[in-house]
């Protein structure tokens, strides 16, 4: 699923989990069928129970079962408990209680995952971050900020406006910031201020032994040792749980413009996205919507769209640089038969704009009643974008399979969702093996699986595909030193 | 050392080395006086002869002696052996070799490291990568490179300079691009284009086993497990051998323009800085050059520059755009009392301009014959600029040690070299405790010990106090793990 089209699920809205069987999904997760959810012993929840009384722990049916999903179409057993976390102090106990009993733990977060990160598919106990949410400290004179994981990006925003300052990472739902960096999260804005990765100056964290370390400090640079921000940053709940996130700001644009550009083709639209990043202009979004889901858009939203492959546009800058990027821009766009500029520089303009692209999600799902959304999300090198798109379009037009079709374009990044029958094995079945096409050609054209929204269980086989077996067994490495009794979030990423 | 300064370091100029003795090495590289250069053994030496043949292997003593020192001023004992690498299988056959020996291997480049990284304080056999300078593959569409670790970065930026694309990251010595990634170097452009962290895409690695493996894609972002990317970069050779780097490049800017302006006092050019970083505007270089080291200059090459505290600034973009960065910076500049803003557009007037800056450490050297230099390293946020240097320059003033003051202040990453007399012990420990004062304040203000440089041996110290205890060892956990035998370039970084 797209990272804005999330913006437009119902609040808070979890659909049914898709009819996997627990079985299933533990053999997905770990790769050995054989592995079971490890035993939870009454000693530990009675010793959790003793901690943290019944403001902060419960093992209630309902209260497990929300936190035994997540957006991903998997499904598992809930966790054995759920742990309301208020602090670093209340996690560290939490894992160390748990690393006592060698039972696993899940972070969670906003459970916007659409991969199956929040599964508790070898067991354990869920702890729950949304309780800790404040912004810790402002520094907008250095264009940082240091808040807890449970704070959304959203919330985020709204509470440091005052500032002048923003936080650009932008992955559709209104996720923490703890699952976004665990996932190492972008988004629209990636083209141009980076993604987690960048974005992410220093964390605290609480190791699987109950410890509490921090990595990197608020320097814009530093040559003091291994990255341990980076190793975290991604790394998907499996080597520690981050109880605090420095991140970079950035001064709110003295001007931001915004177009709307249809194409004859989609091809022209995606030359028009590369010619733009190869000649540098620093493009803040640029995002694809093709012909087929601006027509799911009208048909929804009873716009007048044309019905053409759609590059939606965003400018930042001063006035005049502005108004130079757009220019080049439109010239670039004017070569490969784009045109219909369509400008918004008010707030109000751009949120109508945007809509269409907002409204894409909903619009594809209300298309075909009852279906489920199986998402891709492939990465390539710029230059590789229309062989690894146009191939692709071919393949999901011949299944006869619905989609819908948005990218992330400028960074190479894309996803399709196709819209499947939850009742219909083969057609599930079909969705999955387009999913398998696209990896694999975008694999042989130097890319990546996942763009954004990480391995979870869904892309374990993809992962040992695109790093190799050597790469994969030295992650495995690192996750046995850091967490030698498999405790944290295990079954994600690689089978141990 | 600063960056630049070392492009003025007389080409292949390896200064004697200054009389540490090599068990006061050990010491400061160890953490455990005890621990000795451990013995390579006969029977490795000839098994390295027989696999590399005198064309690629060398135990001759000029030989080993050139690939035991650095720019540091550390001295130990030479490496056993020198084994030249011509291809990724040479180096997993070297360190095979050697593994099955437990004998240390320790890359070497340039030999430009300022903190003693390729001194053999622990015995070994070194590994010379300078015959692996091929570019491997030249994307221009994707603004990506893939390099083999010995080629310099003057020669990459020669390589592809009929790409109209530019590799930015500058660390001022002609730095190979395997040491620029095992040390995250940076630069005078790293306030605009980022460090190593950020311009690596994907490397190619030759672990302590002897295994290649690949960390990472082309495609511009990734979600795909752990970043092992930004694991071996900054790892100081500690974790395995680079032997494939791919990195981001950048379209040369369209309109470059360049400026000096003197200011009434540090203060103002620094504050002028900050507010120009706080602003956002996207300035490419902002060096600071103190007036003592002004004057330095103007002594050395008779230049009549105004003997008062300079920034020298970088501005890249469209000729507009330069023209509205240049705009804001003089504005600000203005309002700090700075002014005698002198310009160059052209490139003869840029060389003339920059030749202040490039100037400064023989002027620094010249000024105190005989002298060698022992220098800082630290950076802070922004907004502590000030306070981390008018502290450290009142406390080098009182020293009464002379010393040159330049700095990278648009990243908060300042150097001093104070300029000591190599028989003086008492002054050298004196220049020490300068350097300790500033990296405890530093420290304090939420920075880093070491902005560019790397740890080494010279901060194992400093680093455990500005991570902490637990997050040091969790870096000797994952070095254990990946290296257990504690042969890949030991007693660097950390005492294990």
């Amino acid at each position: 699923m797209n990272a804005l089209l999330q913006d437009a699920a119902p609040a808070g809205g979890h659909d049914a989990p898709s009819p996997v069987s627990p079985a299933a999904a533990t053999a997905v997760a770990t790769g050995h069928p054989s592995v079971r959810p490890r035993e939870v012993p009454p000693a530990l929840l009675d010793a959790l129970a003793a901690r943290f009384g019944a403001a902060q722990f419960s093992v209630a049916a309902a209260v497990r079962e929300q936190h035994g999903r997540d957006e991903s179409s998997f499904a598992a057993p809930p966790p054995a408990a759920v742990v309301f976390a208020e602090s670093t102090a209340d996690v560290a106990d939490a894992v160390r209680l748990a690393a006592a009993h060698a039972v696993p733990v899940i972070p969670f977060g906003a459970g916007s995952s659409l991969e199956g990160h929040l599964l508790a598919v070898q067991g354990g106990i869920s702890i729950d971050l949304n309780r800790m949410q404040r912004v810790l400290a402002i520094h907008d004179e250095d264009l940082t900020v240091t808040v807890q994981p449970g704070i959304t990006r959203k919330q985020l925003n709204e509470a440091i406006k005052h500032t002048g300052l923003f936080f650009p990472i932008d992955p559709g739902a209104d996720a923490s910031i703890g699952g976004m960096t665990a996932t190492r999260a972008s988004g629209t804005n990636a083209v141009r201020y980076g993604t987690m990765r960048e974005n992410v100056l220093a964390l605290e964290v609480v190791t699987a032994h109950g410890e509490v370390i921090r990595t990197g400090t608020r320097a814009k640079k530093s040559s003091a040792g291994y990255d341990l921000t980076r190793l975290f940053v991604g790394s998907e709940g499996t080597l520690g749980i981050v109880t605090e996130i420095s991140l970079k700001l950035y001064p709110l644009p003295e001007a931001v413009s915004a177009a709307i550009c249809s194409f004859p083709t989609i091809e022209a639209a995606v030359r028009t996205t590369i010619q733009t990043i190869q000649l540098g202009v620093p493009i803040a979004r640029v995002e694809l919507i093709d012909a087929r889901t601006v027509a799911m858009v009208n048909a929804h939203s009873r716009t007048t769209l044309r019905e053409e492959p759609l590059l939606l546009m965003e400018f930042h800058g001063s006035p005049a640089s502005v108004q130079e990027q757009a220019a080049t821009v439109q010239e670039i766009a004017g070569e490969f038969g784009g045109n219909a500029f369509e400008w918004a520089t008010t707030p109000e303009e751009r949120t109508r704009l945007w809509g269409a692209r907002h409204n894409a999600y909903f619009a594809a799902v209300q298309s075909r009643p009852g279906c489920r959304v199986i998402s891709t999300d492939t990465c390539v090198p710029i230059s590789r974008l229309a062989d690894a798109l146009l191939d692709s379009i071919a393949e999901a037009d011949a299944s006869g399979i619905p989609y819908f079709l948005v990218g992330h374009v400028g960074d190479g990044n894309f996803h399709f969702g196709y819209l499947i029958d939850p009742d219909d094995a083969d057609e599930r079945a079909r969705a999955e093996q387009l999913n398998h096409a696209l990896v694999y050609r975008t694999l042989a054209l130097e890319g990546t699986c996942t763009g954004e929204h990480g391995i979870g269980l869904h892309k374990m086989g993809f992962l040992r595909d695109e790093a190799g077996e050597g790469a994969v067994e030295t992650m495995r490495v690192l996750k046995r030193a850091l967490d030698p009794q498999n405790i944290m979030n295990p079954g994600k990423i690689f089978a141990m």
